[in-house]
């Protein structure tokens, strides 16, 4: 059977284009002023666009692709899945219905491997309450997966980059360390079963709604999904679209087993360093915070949790009801008034 | 400056998975009952998805990316835009907002290039009254690019690939022959100068809705975009969809300049032979048919029109209204009761 992960060069979300690199291509183009009705476009860097329907109605589309980062098809296909629908949940949104993105490499794969990828995409969706509505598939030399999801949010509940408040605490729903493990799978470090623990992680629906009160839910000041740029270039985002800065604990950041080992072994991606270079103008690292973290701090994230900024009387109450559904979830720092940088990454 | 024809090995609609693999793939896979609100899901081969929002607004749903079929980033950006945008106009509606699907090879190609594609896409979407709301980009060994698109239509005026009639005309609004002639193109047997009409067929948005009265848009029973797949594919999912059997004069058709000189030079595609194998079951070919329309009845359209099952009462005023703003409008067939075959191919 072909292995998956040895038919490309990068996998997941480590594959996406650098976040200086996008700056750089998007800063290039004249974009006209937008409808009215585009709440939130891309130019906070959201997880998604949110469109105005009505009073009490918007539409959350995100899209999100890439290559496999596993050998198993089935598991590929609910990895690439639960990814993307993060980003609507990272909206406050509930999804409702998917478009897959398909290229598949006929040549050298049989359709039975595209086939289980999107089963595994109908059985994540299906367990979000969305179906698969549609999709494009092209012949490519390399295999890539993801989808276009679509789903609907209350205006007064959406959760965006902006809105995190000083004196907000922030909470990480899911361990880190997908990006070196991934490596290390992909170099024969680790095998598939010393992995399941963070296969399972990255197979958890990132819905945390069904597991908070309304009460909850008004709490969250801002949220995103962190992926490729790690927590750093998605805590960057945050700070810039709410105009504060993040305070970061080391200590606390959770992390899935092996990723501290595969870290020290040296099992990097491109991204870890390119999500350095993204925000590292913009970062103070206290001297305290050992080699290791600094790494896991720009380690990219495959279908990784939610980071939240959350009123502070409610913070500690929130971690316990989430951690029935994800076991990590954990306060990992805090929101301070602007400063002279975005970002604090303290031991 | 890089040709990015030169770095693809096949453009267009043309690197679609092949229709019958597509067919193969969705066989495999277990589809659970879907939500009562997905009025058009992938069942039919539908352009789009329709979500039913309320009893009088439908979400129209599509994705569509390729590879390069030009070596101007802009008009790439262009043509794929409209090619995308299609899909929602073949349902009857009308595009609010776009994702952008960019896979980018960022060491080989210059970030302007990117820009100029998104510029193309930017602006195509501005013409359609659509804004790029975000989207999701990888570093890829080749360049691909596309939308993901979202339109709005009222549920009593959707056009499906259902809903053809015995007896309606079939109008095709655009000339036919973009995948012989981006073959042509890339072999440099044309250049991009001789191929002008074929790109300003390429780049006209199949708003069909804004020459027509509402009478006359009543008057459309069926209708779907004619891209990868050819006039024979796509016409052959009508048939199927809405049970009938559609029959295509070959002298009809309307043909982009220079079109019948590549076929006749043998500049094809592998489309061309997997879009034949996908109906030639369901097809019957009269034999006055000449060898290049043929050719032609199979080749791959990027950014091609829309075929519309018109009732005969209102067909003539109709292609006459529509003639100003797509020239090559016209009468290329009509729907007849199910028949043996699907297809009838006449002369």
């Amino acid at each position: 059977m072909v292995k998956l992960t040895q038919t490309v060069k990068k996998g997941g979300c480590a594959a996406k284009v650098a976040a200086y690199e996008l700056r750089d291509i998007l800063g290039r183009v004249r974009f006209p002023k937008p409808q009215e009705n585009l709440l939130i476009n891309g130019a906070h860097f959201d997880d998604a666009a949110v469109y105005r329907l009505s009073d009490d109605l918007c539409l959350v589309e995100t899209l999100d692709f890439f290559t496999p980062i596993v050998d198993d098809p089935y598991l590929f296909g609910q990895i690439a899945s639960t990814n993307a629908l993060s980003d609507v949940y990272a909206m406050g949104a509930s999804p409702k219905t998917a478009l897959a993105i398909l290229a598949f490499p006929l040549a050298t794969l049989d359709n039975a491997v595209a086939a289980q990828i999107l089963q595994g995409a109908v059985d994540t969706l299906s367990k979000a309450g969305a179906d698969l509505a549609g999709g494009h598939s092209i012949d490519d030399d390399t295999l890539k997966f993801g989808l276009s999801v679509t789903g609907f949010v209350h205006p007064k509940e959406i959760w965006a980059n902006r809105g995190a408040k000083p004196g907000d605490h922030l909470i990480l729903t899911k361990g880190l360390g997908t990006g070196t493990l991934m490596a290390a799978l992909k170099n024969g470090r680790l095998s598939e079963v010393e992995l399941s623990s963070a296969f399972h992680s990255m197979t958890m629906l990132n819905d945390i709604r069904s597991h908070l009160t309304s009460k909850d839910l008004a709490a969250i000041h801002a949220a995103t999904d962190v992926t490729g740029f790690g927590i750093a270039g998605h805590s960057y985002q945050m700070a810039k679209a709410s105009g504060v800065s993040l305070a970061i604990s080391a200590s606390t950041l959770p992390r899935l087993a092996h990723a501290e080992t595969a870290l020290a072994e040296g099992l990097l991606t491109k991204a870890h360093r390119t999500n350095r270079e993204y925000v590292e103008t913009h970062l103070h690292v206290m001297n305290v915070v050992g080699d290791l973290e600094r790494l896991l701090f720009f380690d990219p994230q495959t279908s990784g949790g939610l980071l939240l900024a959350v009123d502070p009387q409610f913070s500690a109450d929130f971690a316990t009801k989430l951690k029935g559904a994800f076991p990590d979830a954990v306060v990992v720092g805090e929101v301070l008034p602007r400063g002279e940088k975005s970002l604090y990454y303290d031991g």
